[in-house]
C-alpha cells in the first residue's frame, strides 16, 4: 500500500482532492474535492444508497437539515455532554485533555468528575505535563464540540443554534413523521447522507478527520427482542459492500468495542477497521443504540414516539441498530486499497468500475479523428461519465487513463474513418478489442451497474 | 395549479417535506426532505449533473467546502458588504429596511451611505412606519447575512469563519487547481451542487427561501470576447432542461434585469421565473459576472489567476458565465408544475418518470402471491426504485401511486403463479398489459433514462 504522503500527492496532482481555500493559505485541514473526487464521492454514495435504499425491502431514505432546533442537541446529550475539559501547558504551550492527563498518569478515570475536581486532582499526585514535564497548568477550559451559530436575529442577540455533529438525530426526530407518512411497518430502516460537523482539536491524516465531514447512516428501528439478530445481519450486509465494491479482504477485519469504550447509547458497537497507511483505524461503526435516543427524545419533547404493531398489538419504543460510516474516510480507504503499482504499467487506480470517477476515455489518435470522436462522446455520454483526450502519444494517454482508474479506454484511429470500428482497451487486462461503433453502447451495457 | 396550501399538506402528508425538529415545535422555516422528497431531490440533481457535467465537452465537476478561509468573503465583498440596515419600529414592533424605506418614501437610492447619513435622512425627511405611520424609530442596527461560527479553538478565543452564503466562491478559489490537474483548455465550465446559508430575515412560502439551502451552480470560464455568446449559449441550454423535464412553458419565462438591478458584479443578469401559486418568482439566474470575481481574490491573496493559452500565446482574466439554479425551488416548481387534478382520477402526479420518486411499484392482489412479489421487487431494485404494498384494494394502490407519481405499477395476480405473467399499468394512459415477469427488465430498459 502506498504511504499517506503519497496517496495526498496522488489526489492533489490527479484532482481528487486540494487543500481547502489554497490561494489563502488554506483553512486548517479543510479539503475540496476535484472533478475526479467529486465523481469518485458521488459513485460511493450512489452504491451505498443503491444498497441500503434501492434494494433492501425495509429501509427508506431521508434528508434532514443541518441547522436543527436546540433542543434536539439537549436530549442527544450533546449541549453539556459533547466537550472536552483542556488545559494548556504554560511552558511548553501544549494542550491536553485534563481526563487523559489524569487517566494516563493514575489509572483513575473521572468520568463525570468536574473541572475543579479534575483540577485538585492534577495539583494533589502531582501530575506532569507529558511533553516537559512541568506541573505549570492553566485552569480548565470546556471545549464545545459543536459548532454554534446564531439565527434571524441582530448581531448580539441571537439565539444559538448548533451545526449537527451527526446525521442520525435527524432521523430520530422524523421517526414518526416518516412512519406516519410512508405507512411503514416494523422493520424500518431510515437512511441519510448529509454533511455533519465537529469542532476538533486535532484533526488530520488528510480527509481521514476532518471537521466538516460526511456521513452515511442508517438508523434500522426494529422490535427489542430482535435487536441481536439484526444487529449481526447489519454487520455482514456492511462487510458484504465493501468487500463487493472490490476491497482487499485483508485489510479489513470486525472489532468489538469493550464493555468500558462503549458510548453510554449503546449496548453493543463493533467497527469496521481499515488497514490504513497510518495505522488500522474505525471505517464503520455498527452499534446497537437501543432504545436510548427515542426515549431520550420522548422525555425532552413529551411526543410519543412508540411503535404501535396493528398485526400483534403490542406497543413499543422500537431498539436501534445503526451502521455508521463516513463517506469521506471510505473514499479515503478505496483510494489506499486500489492504487497499486503494476510492474511495466506504473500506478493504476484498480478500482471497482462502477466507482471509477470516469468510466470510458474517447481518445482520437490524430486530428483528423476529432469529428468523429466527438460524435462518438455525444453517444457514449449520455450514459456514462466519458472524457475526451486528444493530445500526447497514445502509450502516455493509457497510462493517465490507468492512473486515475479509467476502466475502458476507446481509441479512435485511421481506419475508424473507413470502417466506423474503434479500439475498447480494458484497464484491468490491457486487451485490445476492435468494436464497430454501432455496437459500442451494446458492448457496454454490462459492464456497469450503477 | 394548486395553491401553496394544498402543495404544503400534499407534501407533508405524502413525505416530500416535514417541518424540521418538529416533535420541538421547528425552527423557523427548516424543512426535512421525507422519503419521497430525499428521492425527487436525488433525482432532480443527478438530471442536472447529467446535462450540465457528464453530457457536457466544457464541464467538470467539484465539490468545496462549506467552511472557507474567511478571506475569502472578504475578496468576494460578502463580508463588509452582505448585510441589511434594520430598524424597529417602536411603536407597532414592525422591522424594516432602512434603505427600503428611503427609496420607497423618497425615490432616493442610499446605496453606499453610511447608517448615520440614512438615520439623519430618515429624520429631516419624516420618513414613517409603512405599518402605522410613526417615525418613532430604532436606531440602525447591521444585520449580517452570513451565519458565522468559530472554529478550533477555546470557547471565547475563536477565530471567525462563516457558514458560505453561496457555492460559487468555491468554483473561484479553486480554478487554478482545476486547471492545472485537469489540463483543461478554454472554454471550462465548473460545476457544484452544495448547500448554502443565508440568514435571511423573511425566509418564507415553504422551501422556496430557507436559511439552509441547496444550490446547483456552473462557473463557466471563457475568453472576454466570447462571454456574449456563452450567455445565450447557456440561457438556452438551462431553458432546454426544464422544458425537457416535462416544466410547462406557460409557466416559464425569461426576465432581463434593468440596469439598476444588476449586482455589483454583473454586466447582464436574466432569470428564468417560474409562475409559482405565490406569484412569479426567479427560479435560475444566469449572469454574466465579467471577471470581477477572479480579479477580486487574485488582489486579496496575491495570486496570478489568469489563464495562458498555449494555441493563441495569449493570457487573460477570463469571463464567467453563471447560471445558478436553486435545488429546492426548483424542485417545488416541479411539485407545482405536475400534481394535477384528473377527472375520475383524482389528484395525479404527472412528473417526469426520470424524475419521479418511485419509479416501479409492486403489488401482489392477495397474500399468496407475497412470495412472488418479493422475487420481483428483488429482480426490479437492482435497477429501479421500486416500493412493494401488499395491502387495501387495488384501485386504491392506483390511486396511492398515481398520487406520488409512480410511472408503473406491477401486479401480481392469481394467474402469475400459474402463467409467470404480470400486469404492468401506465401510469400516463393507465393502460395496462400483460407482460412476462422474465420480459420486465426488458420492458423497463428503454422508460428511464437515468
Amino acid at each position: 500500500m502506498k504511504n499517506m504522503d503519497e496517496i495526498v500527492n496522488y489526489c492533489k496532482e490527479n484532482g481528487f482532492a486540494f487543500p481547502g481555500s489554497l490561494i489563502y493559505g488554506g483553512l486548517a485541514n479543510a479539503w475540496d474535492y476535484g472533478p475526479l473526487g467529486v465523481e469518485l464521492k458521488n459513485n460511493i454514495q450512489k452504491a451505498w444508497w443503491k444498497k441500503f435504499v434501492q434494494e433492501s425491502e425495509y429501509n427508506i431514505g431521508l434528508d434532514s437539515a443541518i441547522l436543527m432546533n436546540p433542543q434536539v442537541w439537549v436530549a442527544s446529550g450533546h449541549v453539556g455532554g459533547f466537550s472536552d475539559p483542556l488545559m494548556d501547558c504554560k511552558d511548553c504551550q501544549t494542550r491536553h485533555r485534563a481526563d487523559h492527563l489524569i487517566e494516563d498518569a493514575t489509572n483513575v478515570n473521572p468520568a463525570g468528575w468536574s473541572f475543579a475536581k479534575m483540577e485538585a486532582y492534577i495539583k494533589e499526585n502531582n501530575i506532569t505535563c507529558p511533553k516537559c514535564g512541568s506541573t505549570n497548568f492553566s485552569e480548565i477550559k470546556e471545549f464545545q464540540l459543536m459548532f454554534k451559530t446564531q439565527q434571524g436575529v441582530i448581531s448580539g442577540e441571537g439565539s444559538d443554534i448548533y451545526l449537527r455533529p451527526e446525521t442520525a438525530q435527524g432521523i430520530f426526530v422524523n421517526f414518526k413523521n416518516v412512519v406516519r407518512s410512508s405507512r411503514a411497518k416494523m422493520p424500518l430502516g431510515i437512511a441519510q447522507v448529509g454533511k455533519a460537523f465537529r469542532n476538533e482539536i486535532t484533526p488530520g491524516n488528510f480527509i481521514f478527520r476532518t471537521r466538516e465531514f460526511e456521513q452515511m447512516e442508517l438508523e434500522f428501528f426494529c422490535k427489542p427482542d430482535t435487536a441481536n439478530e439484526w444487529y449481526n445481519y447489519w454487520k455482514k450486509y456492511c462487510m458484504d459492500w465493501l468487500l463487493n465494491y472490490g476491497m482487499n479482504s485483508e485489510y479489513l477485519c470486525f472489532r468489538d468495542h469493550e464493555p468500558d469504550e462503549l458510548s453510554h447509547y449503546s449496548a453493543m458497537t463493533a467497527d469496521i477497521e481499515f488497514k490504513f497507511p497510518f495505522g488500522q483505524s474505525e471505517l464503520w461503526g455498527i452499534a446497537n443504540r437501543t432504545d436510548y435516543d427515542l426515549k431520550a427524545h420522548m422525555k425532552v419533547s413529551k411526543e410519543d414516539l412508540s411503535y404501535f404493531d396493528a398485526y400483534t398489538n403490542e406497543k413499543y419504543v422500537p431498539y436501534v441498530i445503526e451502521p455508521s460510516l463516513g463517506l469521506n474516510r471510505v473514499l479515503l480507504a478505496f483510494l489506499c486499497n486500489s492504487l497499486v503499482n503494476i510492474e511495466g504499467r506504473g500506478d493504476v487506480l484498480m478500482i471497482h468500475p462502477d466507482l471509477a470517477p470516469l468510466k470510458i476515455a474517447i481518445l482520437p489518435l490524430q486530428k483528423q479523428q476529432i469529428d468523429l470522436a466527438h460524435d462518438v462522446f455525444k453517444k457514449i455520454s449520455k450514459y456514462y461519465m466519458a472524457t475526451f483526450e486528444s493530445s500526447g502519444n497514445i502509450g502516455k494517454r493509457y497510462k493517465r487513463q490507468d492512473l486515475i482508474g479509467t476502466p475502458y479506454c476507446v481509441t479512435i484511429d485511421f481506419d475508424s474513418l473507413e470502417d466506423n470500428m474503434v479500439t475498447v482497451r480494458d484497464r484491468n487486462t490491457t486487451e485490445q478489442l476492435r468494436i464497430k461503433i454501432d455496437d459500442l453502447l451494446e458492448y457496454f451495457s454490462d459492464k456497469f451497474e450503477l
